[in-house]
């Protein structure tokens, strides 16, 4: 998955700002369901290292250390993001390397905005 | 409450969005807290329907009918959501009156997204 348009509240995202009007029954569901991916304070801190790291990209042994975690419990949650649409995942070798999906905590971003940013 | 300072990650949606370099434990743990407070879908609906509805105030008994749900539950919803800093409630007479607490979504979008806004 690479594109932000197989979010699904992606279509929310461009139109239909959470403030502006009522969300609909199944647009709360869909953005409910990646909020709780989110909200979580080691899967944001890997959303966080993953982008700040050098190219955009982390190895899952480059986390590891920095979360103090272990490596199943880092990949448990890197399995969440990533099947929440805002990871994507690479396999080189015997590690695992994730990137962020370009524009998905963007578009997450403009449901929760009142302002049209883009 | 009604600042957007009293927020507990107002100092992260200022300085430090969550692409631009890795969260630290504490902001983490406070940004999961408010996320977990919007993961909700009667959550993101209350707080869609109060920001839609004239005035941008909602009484608990304008909620009710259009949420599908009971009384009791629906002020439990918004009681999470006050405590969380996102509403703040006003009683008059014998119903109590929700409006958003102003730039406290748009501070969170701000964490969120990678590019600058305000």
């Amino acid at each position: 998955m690479t594109s932000v348009g197989a979010l699904p509240f992606a279509d929310a995202a461009c139109c239909a700002p959470l403030v502006r009007e009522p969300l609909t029954a199944a647009a709360a569901t869909d953005l409910a369901r990646t909020l709780k991916a989110i909200a979580d304070p080691a899967r944001l801190r890997l959303l966080s290292m993953i982008a700040a790291h050098e190219g955009g990209e982390a190895c899952v042994c480059d986390l590891i250390e920095p979360l103090g975690l272990s490596q199943p419990t880092v990949s448990h949650h890197l399995k969440v993001l990533t099947d929440a649409g805002l990871l994507t995942r690479d396999k080189r070798g015997v590690w695992d390397y994730f990137t962020l999906v370009p524009g998905a905590l963007d578009s997450l971003a403009d449901v929760l905005s009142s302002t049209q940013r883009r």
